[in-house]
């Protein structure tokens, strides 16, 4: 046995972290110890915590911590633990391919609603063979990507690949702008929603965006809009998305994320004919890339 | 009313192109009167024909045509037609438009089959919440596209760009090669379609390519396979795509072409658990661009 270098706790409320990441650490990086919290002998040689929606007292026990990982983007859960230590740095890990995976599962419902797919879906179901008479040209159907970090960028640029007009918001214009691609700031906001057919949302949780997308928000959009939801559960005002359903301003929605997670028994989401629910799946980073992107930053800490 | 440059016969046996085309011939191009069949009283003053699925004796009436119009990239029932003068050019609408619309409609079914759509789908229904452990990166699903004309091309580009490693396969190499693309001859079919794990047949219809995707095709994929099907219905061998779905050498297959269309009724892909069917609508090109090809190729006539 390679001796260790490292030790590292798992500590979530909603994912099984070891059985997710185990292997992987101990094939890729057998110099790093990965512990559960109550395998914990000596707090005192933990250097760091993997987690993601933290238990209130994760980081009480480790006096030395040198990182605390977020194994997703989203970091709210960990920002907002109370035993969150001031002095240590939160790192969010990386992961190209997690963007990609976000890319395609975006693309997936971009196209779901474009095209009407849930429609033929149930005409099968019937037997009906019933061709759409026209509106197949993605050029006439403006996408919209509010986010444009690693996620919205990634959502972008595949929805343009895919011939969709593409626009996007975000606190600030991006330092490098894409080409063909149209970006907004939050100062334009009801521009951007204005020319906006189908809304993806892949903002991060803070106290500005939740309960952002609200009755008034979904008011802005051209009537029929499609709204596909990869942010965050409490981003949404539920009942403002039901009543625009009920009343066609909004013609369907993806839902990837909900709150609470999972999304309750008897929710009207669950049986709702407009609304397709997916359990927080549109990505997650892979274990190879989480145990690079540990290594690589408890290298550089020393 | 603008003077009458050249006079045009709609003639389908599956579509109603005039309902479809007649109104932007109007708008985009009044030198041209478009008339069906019955409507002619000069046959010998008809420029040129509209067509995809010609009746029999379709050109037989007009002697002087100067063109014939396929609306759409498969022209294999204009070009069998009996009728069909020796003399005449047969050109194909070529609109970009409509290989971006097939682009995003093969993304979807690739997003359909990779991340197990149909399954979250049914969850739903049951109102199970019940999360992927893994697989959700694209980087190891091999895309493989046979064909590689307009078609194949946008697929092929849309796939990857939405962080599938991509494969082509086509009669011979491209003369421009797509950068990160893996091109095969088909002299080395069995070496693509054994790294193949979701195959996508948008060929033309040709005595070659009938009753290609046969009981050896199947089985040269790896097992599991899905097959995404937007070519022509007669390439497709149904028995054997049941009989490899009932094995599981094929996981799912999406299906939007079939002979004959409609798909009659009872046949068991409807049905099908592991079967998209969605009615020959993958892509069509729309009218102005259909306009704007005529008009270009009869000017070039003069």
């Amino acid at each position: 046995m390679s001796q260790s270098r490292w030790t590292g706790v798992v500590t979530c409320r909603t994912l099984d972290l070891r059985a997710r990441f185990g292997a992987a650490f101990t094939e890729l990086a057998p110099e790093i110890t990965l512990l559960t919290p109550d395998e914990v002998t000596d707090p005192a040689a933990v250097d760091f915590v993997l987690s993601w929606v933290p238990p209130k007292d994760a980081f009480s026990p480790y006096p030395n911590l040198r990182g605390i990982f977020s194994i997703a983007a989203g970091m709210d859960a960990i920002l907002a633990c109370p035993s969150l230590p001031k002095n240590v740095p939160v790192i969010r890990v990386e992961d190209p391919d997690q963007a990609a995976q976000m890319a395609g599962f975006a693309a997936f419902h971009i196209v779901w609603h474009h095209r009407q797919m849930g429609l033929h879906l149930e005409n099968q179901a019937k037997g009906v063979w019933k061709r759409p008479a026209s509106g197949r040209s993605p050029a006439r159907v403006r996408v919209g990507v509010m986010g444009f970090g690693l996620m919205g960028r990634a959502v972008a640029l595949g929805a343009r690949a895919l011939g969709y007009p593409v626009a996007t918001l975000s606190r600030n214009l991006p330092p490098k702008p894409e080409a063909g691609m149209a970006h907004f700031t939050d100062a334009h906001r009801a521009a951007f929603l204005a020319r906006t057919d189908i809304l993806i949302n892949v903002l991060p949780m803070t106290p500005a965006t939740k309960g952002l997308f609200d009755i008034d928000l979904f008011a802005a959009l051209p009537v029929g809009a499609a709204f596909i939801h990869l942010g965050r559960g409490a981003q949404l005002d539920e009942s403002a998305l039901l009543s625009a359903l009920e009343t066609g301003q909004i013609s369907g929605a993806s839902l990837d994320v909900f709150a609470p997670e999972p999304l309750v028994a008897e929710h009207p989401f669950w049986s709702h004919p407009k609304v397709f629910v997916t359990p927080h799946t549109a990505s997650e980073a892979e274990p190879p890339a989480v145990v690079a992107n540990v290594v690589k930053h408890l290298s550089a800490i020393g």
